[in-house]
């Protein structure tokens, strides 16, 4: 029985649970986890069970509503001080996506305009609101860059900004599915994305049970198959864009860039304004996760794969320049770089 | 006991027999075979138990002498007949690297030019002298390249061109080991080279056996590191060099080429002229290796990694154009991309 019945995160209101796929199974086994349990949830996005930075977001919001519906009290103090401390803690957990902290913080004002009557049922109405819109946010991306597309277009993708990233639909494979809706058939080549696999294990399974041709290959090929002309376009979603327009994804995206600079390929970067972050100049602002090196060396893997001692460096994303994207696939419409500057603070909201 | 004592392959004459490391059990097993049956040594090269252009060369002619020795008969014929055999069927084993074709020529020739009496000992003998010139012209090749590095230069190494991959020093590796030798310390940054994992299991391995401060990276962490400004250049092996320059070597040379070239970073091709192969014009001519799509999905991970079904395309190879190039180290010297179309077949003998 699915709770979620194709979507990635949900809240169960009659029961006050949030509940996710656990994605660190997936191909292998398809599991929906119903959890009020704090320690659960954080652990969830910290290894990853919940991952991609729209659903992270609405994740925080759904959680910080069933943890808020747990407590028996109504007393406005000891609420809001329980979300105060809820989106303190939730916020260090990953670093680099933005939208973990834009989704807090709209719970945190929501807090903040609620009286002890309300904050409950609003925060619940928020949590439901957010998962809502991001569906809708995801398929207006869609829709935008399904104009971008041609049928039998080859697009490549890096890591996954797709369904299993956000609620719905996702950011860059959003065009894919939509396209695929109005009867453009679009071929997708998957980079496996190490170390942690997401092309490979989440990309290939949902593009694969929505009867997308995909290919898989590992990152360091995307050369070789741009250079043989097999690629119309490069889309990855994103974790964090400057007020410049330099963006954090995935480790490897800035190297898929550069090629799609060399080769002359349109790259797209698939953002909702959740993941605009004016507040930043540049992306040399934006804090770049570095996870355990045994991801890189044992985790996926029979053995150890490398020497007992050898260093190793695992950075889980990496800032691709705003000189290299070619635009910005929004809610808001396709936006070049250059414009992407003038949105402020307000527009995230 | 070690016959090999550091080397990668070697011809145990006393006992005919070919030996090398199964380096598919590296790094957590070290183990030298001893062998003189057909079946496991083309086995060996088959499955990359003994795998880089230099080593397969020498290993090749090892196993044509450990073969035709075999042979009770001295008659010219039946040994010419089994010579002509043994390299029709070899050089369809792997078809990219032009060493192991260099090697059967050599062996070829020097049946031709052979009587029944001395073709044994013939074969031997270029046996032993290949794989004594092969460690002179790494050695070369690691004292042109030394000039070019400076004390606590890092550079950065795609797949396994080291000792491993030749009898001793390598090519790629080359340089970093003589530079050590002579007082300067090189850092180096190793692409782990999935699917195989030649960096992770076979470069990173002898640099930590040799002391050379060694970091291992995921494939897609190239250009962050670059972008870093952490990478003074990049030195790569090849499997096959055309008359042109274009070069084949391990898939996602052609990536790491192609970032070097974007954050001006040399990129240098370290190359025995056995790798150089002018009777191709361009590197359009390379033939290149497709291997198993499960390399790709399965082979050194704890489950299937990818859905049931999906498509994966496992490149062995790429090409990078010689414009990409800033020079070939060579056991000549350094050699720019547009002298060398100025040498010939004569210069690979």
């Amino acid at each position: 029985m699915s709770f979620l019945n194709g979507a990635t995160v949900g809240y169960d209101a009659v029961n006050n649970k949030a509940v996710f796929i656990d994605q660190t199974l997936l191909p292998l086994e398809y599991k929906e986890i119903s959890t009020d349990n704090y320690d659960e949830m954080y652990d969830a996005v910290k290894t990853l069970k919940v991952r991609g930075a729209p659903a992270i977001g609405v994740f925080a919001g759904i959680c910080a509503a069933v943890l808020i519906n747990k407590i028996k009290t109504n007393d406005y103090g000891v609420l809001m001080g329980e979300v105060e401390k809820i989106c303190a803690d939730f916020v260090k957990c990953r670093p680099t996506a933005v939208n973990l902290k834009w989704a807090l913080e709209k719970v945190l004002c929501e807090g903040k305009i609620s009286s002890g009557e309300n904050i409950k049922q609003n925060l619940k109405t928020l949590a439901l609101k957010m998962a809502e819109d991001d569906i809708s946010v995801c398929r207006k991306i869609g829709e935008y860059g399904a104009e971008l597309l041609a049928d039998k277009n080859a697009i490549l993708t890096h890591c996954n900004a797709g369904s299993l990233a956000a609620v719905k639909y996702g950011t860059a494979l959003a065009p894919v599915y939509i396209a695929k809706e109005r009867g453009k058939n679009i071929k997708v080549y998957v980079d496996e994305t190490r170390p942690l696999l997401q092309g490979a294990r989440l990309t290939a399974f949902e593009l694969e049970n929505a009867g997308v041709d995909a290919t898989l290959i590992c990152d360091n090929t995307a050369a070789a198959v741009m250079a043989k002309g097999l690629v119309d376009a490069v889309l990855v979603g994103c974790d964090r864009v400057a007020k410049n327009g330099d963006a954090a994804n995935k480790i490897g995206t800035l190297s898929v860039a550069v090629l799609a600079n060399f080769y002359k390929i349109p790259f797209y970067v698939c953002m909702p304004f959740s993941t605009f972050d004016p507040a930043l100049d540049d992306g040399s602002q934006i804090v770049i996760e570095e996870r355990a090196a045994d991801e890189v060396t044992d985790f996926w893997y029979k053995q150890k794969m490398a020497p007992k001692g050898v260093r190793a460096l695992n950075f889980a994303f990496d800032v691709t320049p705003a000189s290299l994207i070619t635009a910005f696939i929004t809610e808001k419409g396709v936006i070049s770089p250059a414009e992407i500057k003038k949105y402020s603070t307000e527009d995230t909201f």
